[in-house]
């Protein structure tokens, strides 16, 4: 990471465990990488609306802001995230969108990265569940944020025993689909 | 609630679920009571010292400034999340410490609830992983900081099926604790 401050948003709908991957992020970064990290979710009338979205921000030094301001990266998984989060992004940022759900990618001055990933988790992993697993690999491969060693180990802390294996996979298979669009 | 901003902080050590607490207290708050919510975890040097915390701001109109400035609650399972958060806590705050950890709550000039929660947890429900939801049954009880309607339906939604009755009988023993510490 180059920059100080790095502001993450994962967005989708409810139920798509949006949450979850923040705190999981935000646990890699803070507990095994080393930096200070604020995640965040909100709740309000916005949110009644039925776009879901967790922040984490991820610093080398202190946070005193724990407001996303600009996010560097978003990751859209369905349509209507998309379409609401992308004005957030800072103009050099970095859109991940989930092609399965978000059929039209807005105009953006950024970097734009599409791969179906809910399909994949359903035909590649055997479980949709696994959507945002998959996604935080991708990120991760992508961009750096934190070390692929970090995630695995906030992957591992966080998952019970029975669904560990499962999401590790997930995890791994994201790693590879983030590879192969570095190099498109 | 008669001010515009409440903040509650869950204190403790990591593993006792006040992640989970924090965010079905907001999702409690946001999605069923119908206020601004923002719901917050940090990592950094001083969470790695093994004290963790969980922090919610509920609000009545929107909320600009996302971090928690003086909790008007802290529950604190830990003497060492006590000792160390205590200090945040507004002059006439409220602290709900868990008298089976601390055994010296600190000088304090706002209201003081102690109760044996995690013994409880072990002895009258038979699972220590409850504690976290017996402390927030006590606490909205206590404080009607969201409705029980709202707390019950937030907790349901997020437990998977073969659990749920369990931490509804945790959330409503909850209830009875902070009904009997009122009168006290």
């Amino acid at each position: 990471m180059n920059k100080e401050r790095k502001e993450i948003c994962l967005s989708g709908s409810g139920g798509q465990g949006l949450i979850l991957a923040g705190i999981i992020l935000a646990e890699a970064a803070g507990i095994y990488d080393g930096f200070e990290v604020v995640q965040t979710q909100s709740y309000g009338p916005e949110a009644r609306g039925g776009a879901s979205r967790s922040e984490v921000i991820i610093s080398k030094e202190k946070i005193d802001y724990p407001k996303v301001i600009k996010s560097d990266i978003l990751l859209a998984l369905t349509q209507q995230s998309c379409d609401k989060y992308i004005k957030n992004v800072s103009e050099d940022g970095i859109l991940l969108a989930d092609s399965t759900n978000v059929l039209k990618v807005p105009s953006f001055t950024g970097k734009i990265y599409q791969h179906p990933i809910t399909d994949d988790a359903i035909k590649v992993i055997g479980n949709q569940l696994v959507t945002n697993i998959i996604s935080l690999g991708i990120i991760v491969q992508l961009t750096d944020i934190v070390t692929r060693d970090a995630i695995k180990k906030a992957l591992s802390a966080r998952m019970p025993a029975r669904i560990k294996e499962l999401n590790i996979k997930a995890l791994e298979h994201g790693f590879k689909i983030g590879e192969k669009l570095k190099i498109i």
